[in-house]
């Protein structure tokens, strides 16, 4: 794992740091502070990237934990906050720090991260009346509008993909296997200093009709469709991309739902803006789809936002509660899959502007291309 | 991720299969079935290695969810099992199929994976009088015992890992950056056809005091202790080993420090038995460092268990309440940490054998060996 870029850690990008930012959201709940146990909201919070650590956050509230092995570093790194070592027993430690923090009042934990048993065992060793109240997703809601430091980092890991795709197909895909195509990806990618940020689908003919195939000993053939969905990871922040092309002339059906995503997509994208609902840019690509006959086969939500990690909110599907915000960086990516024939799926990755004209972060074409 | 060899998934070298040994588990608690979700745990049981699917196994149960995405790779490896594809909502296909087959029973959970919204939102959905119970960790159990086809998967990843060492050493150290000689390593892994288990540490000098120091852009100089922690990922199956070498002539302390922990390395090896507990052998390796006068300095527990994950039950601590079993395959790996100066730790990989005489898979040589 990569450290943040120092300044998007503090927030200086923004002016209001992003503890500062969650402090006012806990005052907004009834809870005296939210117990942050998830790594990677310890890690956009505080920049810290060990395995082991909690944070306390509230009003007046900035407590670091962390054990002994990470104590030099906790106290080098982390500026503004209060860094408590826990010795002995993990849990036994929090619970400690929590009923201080607290006295006698409510700690919100992140319910969709905690385990049943985590929190039955920390519940369990809460003194003076204090107890724990299900308030997750509060750092991941921050999370979603990145700053410009992380929207540049994003584009940075955006390009090199877009670059890799130019590679893989001025490299040829008939002949080769899934399997070369996928791992010559990678290797590219960690040439570069990046990592894959999940591994590459590389899906031909009637591999493409899974959604998420993973790449195997089959040979290309010519004249198939073959979706490549992959992403990499750069400076802590991922990218993710789709494109299909064909590796000769294809069939009518396969043209079709060809042109039938690349429109799907670009409405969806023209129509991608701050105070959308998710469920709205789902439908605006679902009704073309439906309206072609394609509709039972595209199973799938239309995009979720990437960010640190390759899936987070918000989630673009018909069934969505979620609204498009400033910042929000999210993948459209509507695909049509004939079982036992072949698949398209075509995907960008765009950030959610105020003004409503969203910019795409994926610049390899898109228009039905041909490579041997 | 890579399958299993198809010979262990189905249990076909202990003669009996992985779900007949959970079922027979699941009958002698107060439960009808167990629901596993927890996706190595299934990949465990069925060798399937999707990223989203649900078990139910119990006496004459023995179903499998997945999602429609899966739904061909399920039907095509899946044998044995009753394969449900959940369209809709995932948790309420669950809870319907839970419902069904539990008839007002109790089906347990694995409580220490499932998050508290999941168990929250599953329970409101249950019908028919059934109820969710906390039986986490019966499939890790079954996980500790490796049958012969794991032991020579993970072997094999030991054995690779050991002609890494000798290639770094060969190589030398002084001189190089600690990423250089991480990235090198890693890169060797994967031209081997590996991954690494984790991210290696290389941590020279007085980064070597941080037991997870990460592998940083500090210049490894000579006359210094140098931690390498690595281990690689092949077909499916982890390995782990450290050795510290030195750089040329060592100070008193650091010549001290080593011996002691490779006498504790030593001692706790030999100590190794099925039937034994966990803390007692961590007791061997700890009594000897405390008696040297560097008990504190020895701040996390002797080993884990490795396989499938790089950590896995058993825990080897002065508070774990683990016994050793036939084919737990666990690391022996005591450290000294002198903070601002340098740190040892010497790790090996044991197989725990029913006749107590467990074996080593971790084959470098641990004498005191100076690299140039």
């Amino acid at each position: 794992m990569t450290d943040l870029p120092h300044g998007t850690a503090s927030g200086e990008a923004t002016g209001t740091s992003r503890p500062e930012r969650l402090s006012e959201a806990v005052s907004g709940r009834e809870i005296e502070a939210l117990l942050i146990t998830r790594l990677v909201n310890i890690e956009y919070l505080t920049g810290f990237t060990g395995s082991n650590a909690a944070c306390l956050v509230g009003p007046g509230i900035r407590t670091f934990l962390t054990d002994f092995r990470y104590a030099d570093r906790a106290a080098a790194e982390l500026d503004g906050w209060n860094v408590e070592i826990v010795s002995g027993e993990w849990l036994a430690g929090l619970a400690r720090q929590v009923s201080q923090t607290v006295t006698g009042g409510r700690v919100g934990i992140e319910d969709e991260h905690v385990t049943v048993r985590t929190a039955r065992l920390l519940s369990e060793k809460l003194t003076g009346g204090a107890s724990l109240a299900d308030e997750g997703g509060m750092v991941e809601h921050l999370r979603r509008s990145k700053d410009a430091a992380e929207v540049s980092a994003i584009a940075a890991a955006a390009g090199l993909t877009d670059s890799i795709y130019a590679e893989l197909f001025e490299r040829g895909l008939a002949g080769r296997t899934e399997a070369d195509v996928a791992g010559y990806a990678v290797g590219r990618m960690r040439e570069r200093g990046a990592e894959p940020s999940f591994t590459p689908i590389v899906a031909a003919g009637p591999n493409g009709a899974s959604p998420h195939a993973e790449p195997g000993p089959r040979e290309i053939g010519e004249g198939e469709l073959v979706v490549i969905d992959m992403g990499s990871k750069l400076d802590g922040y991922c990218s993710d991309c789709t494109r299909t092309v064909a590796t000769g002339d294809l069939d009518d059906q396969a043209r079709e739902i060809y042109e039938v995503t690349l429109k799907a997509n670009e409405s969806a994208l023209d129509a991608v803006a701050a105070g959308r609902s998710a469920a709205e840019i789902d439908a605006v690509a679902r009704d073309l789809i439906v309206e072609a006959g394609y509709g039972e086969q595209f199973g799938h939500g239309l995009g979720h936002g990437v960010g640190m990690e390759i899936h987070e909110a918000p989630r673009l599907g018909p069934r969505s509660q979620d609204t498009l915000i400033e910042g929000d960086v999210v993948t459209v990516e509507p695909g049509i899959y004939i079982s036992g024939r072949h698949g398209v799926r075509i995907e960008d990755l765009v950030v959610v502007s105020a003004e409503g004209i969203s910019r795409n972060l994926s610049s390899h074409p898109k228009g039905l291309t041909v490579v041997n």
